[in-house]
């Protein structure tokens, strides 16, 4: 297949660009760095600073001799996206070129119209550019579990069949978000669901939970094909913070009470899940939602895992709560479907105990690298 | 109160602005004149071309001694609403200010990022004023009926409880638009009702129907004070583009099978629901939502209705069914809810013959301006 990944430079975006080139699929990717732009101007780099992706794609190709073609440039830019599609001319299309921060989102005004504007006219474009020039490609687009918040009832895959006074009608899953970056995300959605009903487009949505990990099958050869690894505040994920936090020696910061519950997964299980969506496409006029995660833990749950691993391997790891820079509930009924992408042949690989070692051990490896000025929470809600 | 009424150009900014300002308030407004701009490049003049605002404001000043003051500039850029905001230091913000086309938003890219960034961005920055400049300000935003699309339960008032699998949670009403322009005013609310439960923001979301009229009480002494009349496939609604056809000698043109039923209101009821809106505010951090509309017909109701009312004036009306150029329901359930303004106080003026008959006859006053090339849909959804 010709895939086309938007956003390659990012933690999945790399990993993605090399699994598809790895499995014998024609790969190009387009990413503007904005990433590590925000990464630059917040004081937030990751542990270890990526090769830029031409450079990974040289490192690449000389340890597997697979090609991922690169182009830099700006996927909110009309111009640049639809010269690529009309070239490239895609099957599918991986669309994880936004802005993924929550806190960059909350930081102010400018990082707000940044996040807006980026976001939504990135997925404007890929779909205008679908419309006009490849009515027949399969988009596969991030979403984020996020979208849904935390509501009272069970969260469905997507979809909600509601039944009110006596008559059915089946909506997109009501969608409330955190923060303003999740908050473009469902305007996403609803952008995209009404280009798929009105032009016939095909897309899988991937509702997706926070990942962790640091390590892919591909990035084990050289050390700088490693997907970027953010423990900060603005990028980090929270299993990679407190995994960082633990090596550094500083105790795991859990926001407020500690009750909040997500669905988590690992980096591997992004791509096999991604990938079984490209296998299997979405059909013409379709919006395929999966939710995508593998487990479910409370952040609470989450520090005791890493603390007991932590110490399990000498590390001296205590818990601290800290007040709760996001608005958010800290106590609620959680309960997420997600049987989409193991229909689909999914297996995941669960959270435990070695896997957490084996990160925890990857990173204690750069530990002169951390730099613990940029974890405590900087962006407040309000 | 202080009122600042974005988009004072508008076929309801006007009339709002003088309403407001007749009343004794101190009434600022601002439009970067796109509608003009649209009407010109869309070959869509209205029936009688407004002079521009400064020179209204000053027609308007000459017969009422009231003063309208007129600022010129885009909203969707944060310099201008920011600037504004914190020196006019307005109570009430009347937010207008959206490319209102639905077939404009469909006529091709440039059109649709028009339509998209303007009224996102517009609505982000007025919100950020808000949040920045006047926190306790009362924003009344438009929407429109047509952000719920036609589902097959009864549509209730802005939100819905749900009860699934024996729990229950209040959530926005699902929204599902027909085009474009309508979608972005889903995004606006999404957007909108983040802000407000984040910020505490107090906010009346007006979903409003299609509008009908060509007089309020305002504009009687001077046909300068007119509201901008549209019959065009761009901008004019319904109910004012069959009145036309009838006076031009045209069928009335109905779009497929004409079962396609929404909410109407006469424009001098919009005025009436502002004014209940700003009269009694939305609580902070609320997001209140009225229906605004205080009848229901179907398509093929009105064109009997103008047909009989233009038969009475001795105008020969007949109907024609012509190929929908929308992708929308033709036959469909509709069962909006709306209690929320009537609660308020609101009188409905509803469509009688005699009403009919009083804006066909005006109309008649200019049936030599009326170019019927412009009437027919020159868009089509796919």
């Amino acid at each position: 297949m010709r895939v086309l990944i938007l956003g390659g430079d990012g933690y999945l975006g790399w990993p993605t660009c090399m699994a598809f080139a790895a499995s014998g699929h024609t790969v190009m990717t387009i990413d503007n760095y904005s990433r590590r732009r925000i990464a630059a101007e917040t004081d937030s780099d990751p542990l270890l600073i990526s090769p830029n992706l031409q450079d990974r794609a040289k490192i690449f190709r000389a340890v597997t001799d697979r090609t991922v073609q690169v182009e830099i440039g700006d996927c909110a830019d009309y111009a640049v996206i639809s010269k690529l599609v009309s070239t490239f001319l895609p099957d599918v299309i991986v669309h994880y070129a936004e802005q993924p921060s929550a806190p960059y989102s909350m930081m102010g005004f400018e990082p707000a119209r940044m996040t807006l504007n980026n976001n939504l006219n990135t997925t404007f474009n890929i779909l205008q550019a679908m419309i006009a020039f490849a009515p027949d490609a399969h988009l596969i687009k991030l979403g984020t579990m996020g979208e849904y918040g935390t509501p009272n009832i069970d969260i469905e895959e997507g979809w909600l069949e509601v039944e009110h006074a006596g008559r059915r009608q089946k909506f997109l899953y009501p969608r409330q978000a955190g923060s303003l970056y999740h908050t473009t995300k469902v305007l996403d959605t609803d952008l995209i669901w009404f280009y798929v009903r009105t032009y016939g487009l095909r897309v899988t949505d991937l509702m997706q939970g926070p990942v962790y990990g640091i390590h892919t099958h591909d990035s084990q050869a050289d050390s700088r094909l490693f997907p970027n690894f953010h423990y900060d505040d603005i990028f980090g994920t929270v299993i990679n913070r407190f995994i960082v936090q633990a090596v550094a020696g500083m105790p795991l910061t859990v926001y407020g009470r500690g009750g909040q519950v997500r669905g988590y997964l690992n980096l591997i299980d992004t791509l096999q899940c991604v990938a079984l969506a490209a296998d299997t496409p979405a059909d013409k006029g379709e919006l395929r939602i999966f939710n995508q995660f593998t487990e479910t833990f409370s952040v609470n749950e989450l520090a005791t895992r890493v603390q007991r691993v932590g110490r399990g391997l000498g590390f001296a790891v205590d818990i601290q709560a800290i007040a709760n820079p996001r608005k958010e509930l800290e106590e609620h009924y959680y309960n997420p479907k997600s049987t989409g992408l193991h229909e689909l042949g999914l297996i995941p690989h669960v959270m435990t105990d070695d896997v957490l070692a084996g990160v925890m051990t990857e990173v204690a490896r750069y530990r002169d690298r951390i730099d613990v000025g940029r974890i405590m929470p900087r962006v407040r809600w309000n």
